[in-house]
């Protein structure tokens, strides 16, 4: 699946409700999502956190529905022609460094 | 690009150092960029929220990469057939439930 393709079958699934939420009441709900993302990362099975995962990109795509942000194409702007510190392909920034 | 693309590019740039962090020191990294994001999306110009938008999205996948979990057979098994709640492609579940 595509990242295009995802936001896009989140716009269709989810749209209308996220636009009366806003994002405001759309990031709450990602904060909840986080927060059972972090839970299931200690103590959850690999399907759980699989599912989790999925609950936090889906809330992910819906956010940047609402606020006009195309993913793919920002992913690929940010890392697409490598690391944002350092330029490469495979990292080499100092290891005490962000990324 | 696709969503396995984007994990796996991020596994080549980070795993290294990802795995040296674990999940618990990177997990960190993705709730400051949340934070990043939150303010940016009060604030931010239209390339300031795609760029936060990408940073939440890589340091997702680097914790999907330390934790063992392929996020686009994560998203297609949950979200690919429909809502998880009512199994609509366009959602029908009452308002004021949870998606």
């Amino acid at each position: 699946m595509t990242l295009a393709g995802f936001q896009e079958l989140i716009r269709q699934m989810y749209l209308r409700k996220d636009l009366a939420r806003g994002v405001d009441g759309t990031f709450m709900w990602l904060m909840e999502e986080i927060g059972e993302l972090a839970a299931t990362l200690r103590h959850g099975t690999a399907q759980q956190k699989a599912e989790e995962f999925a609950d936090v990109l889906a809330w992910l795509a819906t956010i940047a529905n609402v606020a006009g942000v195309n993913l793919a194409e920002a992913v690929y702007q940010k890392y697409g022609r490598g690391c944002p510190g350092c330029g490469q392909f495979v990292c080499t920034c100092p290891d005490a460094g962000k990324p």
